[in-house]
């Protein structure tokens, strides 16, 4: 029986060691701690890989410190638009949301696209009715607010800037990938985007191939900038590159990050995990916050620890 | 100097034979003439394949025979949500829309996007919005109205049913794949999705990976059941196939089509180009509008020929 394995991500980007308060990083380190609890409760009791990836990101979006559900960034209107995909690596089958405004868990609507949908992306002010009909909880715009991401869109609305979720404070999308005890994989990603985006971009996160995707082989969840993770197919590489090529998730990994992610010159890390438990979590930014738990270890990381 | 090569397509499904007019057949076939050669005659002029390819596609979307740009379906609330892609393989930029409703050609729009925005990806009225802020042609709901798209709407409307358009006289997704003077190749796609179709859902067709891909050794576009398509992300698997795997794009095309989408149990078909010239049209369908054109030889073809 395969030993099960999760691992997630909150973002990487450009953390300062100096800037970081004690009491922050204790928060997000204790945040991340509890996504891999949470999310390997359900691996230790047999459950499968994908209610795991789906109970920690759900765990992730419910804490407005990450940048997905709750603490979502603001757009250039002020309001949030939310994306989130998972997928089921032994089945291929697929679900995501972009530019949702008020479901709770965008990453809970994402896995009943997958469901029970005929579809594996919807859309806007459809996907809402969608999440509606499925009985979905909603929130008022207010449940969304976080001071900080408030204050980050007044920093840059009056620009043409769009802001990376990179400086400290302003963590990224979240993800994770996990094997279960029967060697199935799942990977599943949620994120409130770019502050201060506009025209209604979609980053990589709810993209199939790009911000997520997941084999009988392995499962892979990017974050970073969106752009050249879609132009990458970031998620989806790494997966060709186990699948036709025979490298392992590291290699893989590494490849797409310090290779095809970097030459394009975008900045970001992934995680990624094989049918057999071995992992990678690649990153070309100063930090990624980040994590793992077995059956031995729980271990949560910003920099190089 | 290699030598230049267009190859497009304009949907696959169960084309009947016995059902195709002799005149539908030769309007059909005259309007995939009519894109390859817009199309080659970039390329015969040293142009680039990425204007080839958005030419081509421009002109089967102008085209009320195809479900894209004017002869797109209708969704379920009775109008049209477009979608585009377009990708330079060279330089692996991208650009995309998703649900527009106004835009007359929205391979233009995504080519802009690529050209002239920070990102991927716009969807919906912010695409709208940025289409009018480049000065790109929109149309009121009345050009994109046909009788036949009207009608088949009229005929599933009260189903639940979404209808992919795949019966004879509703015919699909278009796209083109091109390789340049240089070397250089590129792929576009565009549609207008499923009949019926609610909830916002998004097709394969604009999503970098799954409906089009492109890189310095090869570039694919995709046709047929969207959802499927994604959750193989074919037209990047395709390309990985070549990359990774050394395989010819027959060989890489193929083994999507008839390995990967058809164990899923989807249904369609792709066209791929390389670097050297050497194109490739697999599908698991009756049929499929597509055509090629070299300097010697320009063919369009339905089922076998």
């Amino acid at each position: 029986m395969p030993k099960p394995v999760i691992v997630i991500h909150g973002g990487a980007g450009t953390i300062s060691r100096a800037k970081l308060t004690p009491e922050t990083e204790s928060n997000l380190r204790a945040a991340l701690e509890k996504a891999l609890q949470a999310g390997f409760e359900i691996l230790q009791r047999r459950g499968t890989s994908v209610d795991a990836v789906q109970r920690a990101v759900q765990s992730l979006e419910d804490c407005p410190l990450f940048n997905a559900g709750r603490g979502s960034v603001f757009t250039h209107e002020g309001i949030h638009e939310m994306d989130a995909s998972v997928m089921d690596g032994a089945s291929l089958r697929a679900g995501a949301v972009c530019g949702v405004r008020s479901i709770r868990n965008p990453i809970a609507c994402a896995r009943r696209v997958m469901d029970r949908s005929q579809h594996v992306l919807l859309s806007g002010s459809g996907a809402e009715a969608f999440a509606a009909q499925q009985g979905l909880p909603l929130e008022p715009p207010e449940y969304f607010f976080t001071q900080h991401r408030w204050d980050q869109l007044q920093e840059v609305v009056e620009t043409e800037k769009v802001q990376l979720d990179h400086s400290l404070g302003k963590i990224g999308t979240v993800g994770a990938v996990a094997v279960d005890t029967e060697g199935n994989l799942a990977a599943a990603t949620s994120t409130g985007g770019m502050t201060n985006k506009r025209f209604g971009r979609v980053g990589d996160s709810p993209l199939i191939g790009c911000g997520t995707y997941a084999t009988h082989l392995c499962a892979v969840s990017c974050t970073g900038h969106g752009e050249y993770f879609i132009r990458a197919a970031a998620a989806h590489r790494v997966a060709m590159g186990v699948e036709l090529a025979g490298q392992t998730v590291q290699q893989a990994g590494d490849s797409v990050i310090h290779g095809t992610v970097t030459r394009l010159g975008g900045d970001g890390g992934l995680i990624a995990v094989d049918d057999k438990g071995a992992w990678a979590m690649p990153y070309n930014t100063e930090g990624m916050y980040r994590g793992f738990m077995t059956e031995d270890e729980c271990r949560v990381m910003i920099f190089e620890s």
